[in-house]
C-alpha cells in the first residue's frame, strides 16, 4: 500500500481524465464515484470497486475507513492530504475516489416499467431522474442519443446511488426501440395544453415514460410513436415545470396508481 | 445611453458585488437577475428594473431586443460584448442582467396554504421547491434562518420565475410562526419509515407543508409543533428522495387531491 504523494501521479492522472473526459470513460469503460455514499452504494449492490483512493487521513476513520476495512488491501490507496481535493469536482471537502468498471448494458429491454429519455441534456436532471425512478420502483432505464452521460461525476452526484439499482441502457436509437417495445409509451407534455390528464391516466399496467429534452420536449418523432402524450395540470400563471420535477410527478403517480 | 466598456465600472461593480454576496443583497434591498427569462417573469408581474444591462450586441434584436424597447431608454444601459460575463455565473452565454429592487416581504401568513423551508440550503432545492410551490397553486412561501437566501443569483435561476409568483418571507423564526398559523401544518418525513402515508392524508384544507434540510429533516422543535408527519411511500432499496423532490410530490398530490 504506498502512499500517492501528487497529483502527477500516473493512476491519479487516469482517474482524473475518467472524471472530465466522457470519451476516456467511455474507451477505458471505467467510472470514478465520488464521495462516501456512492462508495456505499455501490458496495452494497456486489460491485467491486478497482481501486479506492483515500485521502491518508481518512483510511481508518469515520464511514470511509469502516467501509475500506471491508476491502483486500490492494484495492486502497492512500492518497497525501491535499491532493485528491485537486482532481475532484467536490472542492469543499476531500473524499475518497472510488474506481469502478461500468457495469455491462443489460439486454434493451422490450417490455416491463422503463424511463426513457430523450435527449435530456442537464446531468443534475439525469441524475434526479434516476434517483426518482429507483425510489418510485421503475428499474429500467433508457438513454437515447444526446441525453448526458448516465456514468459522468455530476450524475452520479445526483443519482445518490440509482446507478446501482437501475439498468442502463445508453445511446439507444429511440425510434427504434419503441417500435420493439411491447407496453403502453407515455410522451409527457411540457405544458399542460397538450394531451391528456395525467390523473385520468390508467397508469396501473407496464408502461415506458418518455421525458423529452429540457427545452424543447419529446421530440416529434416520438411523440407519433407514442401510445397518448401526459399533461399534468398545473396552477394559473406558470408554464411549465422543470422536467426531473416532472418525471417525479409521473412515475409517483404511476407508483399511487398500483399502491 | 452610455456604453460600458469594462468591469471596472462603478455600476457594474455594484451589481458583481450583489452577484456573489448576500451582505451586499440585504444592505441595498436589491438584487440581480441573469438571463432574459427572469427578466420577462418580472417585467410580466409588475415589478420596474432599476437598470438592465445588456449586451450591445443583443441591445436591439430578438427576445431581449422586444422586451427592452417597451422600458424607458434611461433604464437600459448597453455593456460592450465580453464585458457582463466576466460578472455574471452565466459564463456560457453572454446574458442580460437585471438590477431590481428585492420586493418587500409580505406580512406573514396567518392561514392559506404555505410552504415552509426549514435549514434547506442547497440554492438549487429551495428555486426548485419554489417553483414547484407556484405551479401547484401555493403562493405563501415562509423560510426559517439557516435556508439559501431565496433572492441569490442560483435560486433565482432555478426558480424560472417562481419568484414573481409568490410571497416570500425570509429568516422567519419558525417555531414561533407554527404557534401562531391557523392550518394544519404537514411535516415532511426523509424516509419511508416515519408517519403516515401520504396517500391517506387528507390534503382538502388549507396547510402549511415544513420541508427540512437536506441531511438532517426537519427539525425536533418543529416536528413536535406539526400537526402530523408525513411520508412519501417508497420502492425497496431506495432510502430517500431528494427534498426538492419530496416536496414535488407533496404540493401536487395536494393539488390532485382538491382537483
Amino acid at each position: 500500500m504506498k502512499l500517492i504523494t501528487s497529483a502527477r501521479n500516473e493512476q491519479l492522472k487516469h482517474v482524473s481524465k475518467l472524471l472530465s473526459h466522457g470519451k476516456a470513460r467511455r474507451a477505458h469503460g471505467q467510472t470514478v464515484l465520488e464521495g462516501v455514499h456512492l462508495l456505499q452504494a455501490c458496495l452494497q449492490a456486489g460491485v467491486r470497486p478497482i481501486q479506492v483512493y483515500v485521502p491518508e487521513h481518512k483510511r481508518c476513520a469515520g464511514e470511509a475507513g469502516a467501509l475500506l476495512a471491508k476491502l483486500p488491501e490492494h484495492c486502497v490507496t492512500p492518497v497525501a492530504a491535499g491532493v485528491l481535493s485537486r482532481i475532484s469536482g467536490l472542492a469543499q471537502a476531500e473524499e475518497v475516489l472510488t474506481l469502478i468498471d461500468i457495469p455491462a448494458p443489460p439486454a434493451r429491454p422490450r417490455q416491463g416499467d422503463c424511463v426513457v429519455l430523450d435527449c435530456v441534456q442537464d446531468p443534475g436532471n439525469v441524475g434526479t431522474i434516476m434517483r426518482s425512478a429507483a425510489a418510485a420502483g421503475v428499474q429500467k432505464l433508457v438513454l437515447g442519443q444526446g441525453c448526458a452521460d448516465a456514468w459522468a461525476p455530476k450524475v452520479l452526484r445526483a443519482g445518490m446511488g440509482a446507478h446501482f439499482l437501475l439498468d442502463v441502457s445508453e445511446c439507444v436509437d429511440l425510434a427504434q426501440w419503441c417500435a420493439g417495445y411491447g407496453g403502453s409509451i407515455w410522451a409527457t407534455a411540457l405544458s399542460a395544453t397538450n394531451g391528456r390528464n395525467l390523473y385520468d391516466t390508467d397508469l396501473t399496467r407496464p408502461a415506458a415514460w418518455v421525458f423529452g429534452n429540457e427545452g424543447g420536449g419529446v421530440s416529434a418523432g416520438l411523440l407519433a410513436r407514442a401510445t397518448g402524450c401526459v399533461n399534468i395540470p398545473m396552477a394559473g400563471a406558470t408554464e411549465s415545470l422543470n422536467v426531473a420535477m416532472a418525471a417525479t410527478i409521473c412515475l409517483f403517480e404511476q407508483m399511487r396508481q398500483r399502491l
